[in-house]
């Protein structure tokens, strides 16, 4: 007999991650190839499709639903992703009704934070934890909140936007229009651009002056402060200050078990995570801030894929309901 | 027939509020009186359980279940009132023992803001929203958060302590221990003492300088920012800048429908709400702001115990599980 599954899309700027689940949840084969975002979004699409298709075939199994997961902004009710900063060129993108039009199956989206949160939630780390945030720091800061067990929207869909938290009034401008967000002092671009401007007004020697200025990244600044290099532990000091600034508040603002570290910048683990809790320890005064786990996320780049098979488990209750 | 009826009891350090309920929830006969905090606890809920029994027989109907809100720290499932600092003399009192021992019925606590929160969500400005966050600004500042239609605790029972985020890294010490709080900042204590600071080290005339420096309160600052004192206008200015720091890291992180404010700063009105929802406007600018309601608290000094009516049918609820 062939068994019912559930497929998974999840779009990011350098990769599309496609994973099947029967209908349980209980994980089938997954996969991922290059975004090649010049290519445009249908075509990267269609191949989605004929990629879960071929993978279904081989698995033995009919698909049902479809989850998608892709960098915001987007419209998650009418479908649409709206203009991802990742994803240029796919303005006002119609991808619900392509699928739909493609597979003939119920479809749901939802932004990639919440997808990772929702797949650390059910698959990751977070499994049995009431209150969780995720958090990814890449090139953005991004966020994802389940309370009481559930994926919290909010208002225009605006929830979980922790990367545009002030934790520095009158900082640094950020993306967003504001200053001193988290996002402008956190995220991999700012912790290089950090970097730089101190390579700039500052006569010190650092391994950080071996390459051209372009080269410098948060991981390049992470591995000189790893090997002691001075300049760069002053901007990795300094990112763990604001980011415990940022989570701190989060944490008086609603007590979750666990805070979940996702993105380019969290591999960083212990080097991040040690000074992180520390600094976290003590600034948080009102409770007790030992019960709240501050971890890396455990699927790793999957997390993003995982929470897809959620939405598209939704997406097939929402049919039969 | 005797109809069957909720009790609720609203413990504040100066004055007790009691309410009864039908169980659908309609309200029925609501009291007050003075706490007179020296008398101890158990005299004072012997009281309350008195007047309760009295109301109910005046009201024709047995009561089934109790809610119970007061301040923090408490104990929710221990059913202990641990040492709030408004009842100096109540450690450790266990008031839902106290209660069942009276009046043999179910009994559940939860902390005022708590309280306060659903309250509003039920019965007052929040009606019909799915997320809100009630924020009481009084002698300290505490909150609650519905999310998704639900209260939520968080670890330790610590969630919606928004009082204890920072809003100025390295500001005023708190009574928590850290320094910047936004209670540290914009409670009614913290208002006036912002006020005095100024009158000292600041030889402008103002006609808060009228009384001793120990007349001086929130209440009294924001009328002398009314009629135009510019010293009392600094301070309010002041306060409405942090505060809207405050509420826009909120909406950031949760992007509620509402944020509710109670408590005695609350009532200076359009004087506070005006300037903070333009703050807040001009500072958040990743979502629909405008969407977010910045709001009074419809209920006044009884979102609390319309509040703990909804404790008590849960009570009742637990009880029949």
């Amino acid at each position: 007999m062939i068994k019912d599954a559930i497929a998974a899309i999840d779009i990011g700027g350098t990769k599309i991650a496609l994973g099947l689940a029967d209908i349980n949840g209980q994980p089938l084969p997954f996969r991922r190839f290059p975004t090649r975002v010049e290519r445009g979004p249908r075509p990267i699409i269609d191949e989605a499709i004929n990629e879960l298709k071929r993978m279904a075939g081989e698995a033995g199994v009919r698909l049902v639903a479809v989850g998608v997961g892709c960098g915001g902004p987007l419209d998650r009710r009418r479908g649409l992703i709206l203009s991802p900063p990742n994803l240029p060129g796919w303005d006002e993108f119609p991808i619900l009704r392509l699928v739909k039009e493609r597979l003939g199956l119920p479809v749901l989206l939802d932004n990639d934070a919440n997808a990772a949160a929702l797949g650390e939630h059910e698959y990751g780390v977070g499994r049995g934890l009431r209150n969780l945030v995720y958090i990814t720091i890449s090139t953005g800061i991004g966020g994802g909140l389940i309370i009481n067990n559930q994926l919290v929207h909010g208002v225009g869909d605006g929830a979980g936007e922790v990367g545009h938290m002030v934790v520095q009034p009158d900082g640094p401008p950020c993306g967003c229009g504001a200053r001193g967000c988290l996002e402008a002092l956190c995220s991999g671009t700012s912790i290089a651009r950090r970097a730089v401007e101190r390579l700039v007004k500052d006569g010190r020697p650092s391994t950080l002056r071996e390459g051209s200025v372009e080269d410098v990244t948060a991981h390049s600044v992470a591995a000189a402060a790893r090997v002691g290099d001075e300049l760069a532990r002053e901007v990795w000091d300094e990112t763990v200050h604001y980011l415990a600034l940022g989570l701190s508040n989060i944490i008086a603002a609603l007590a979750p078990e666990a805070i979940i570290l996702g993105g380019g910048v969290s591999t960083s683990g212990d080097q991040l995570l040690l000074p992180l809790r520390q600094c976290i320890r003590e600034s948080v005064k009102i409770m007790p801030v030992e019960q709240v786990q501050i971890v890396q996320a455990s699927l790793g780049g999957d997390s993003g894929v995982y929470g897809a098979l959620i939405i598209g488990r939704r997406a097939l209750a929402a049919r039969d309901a």
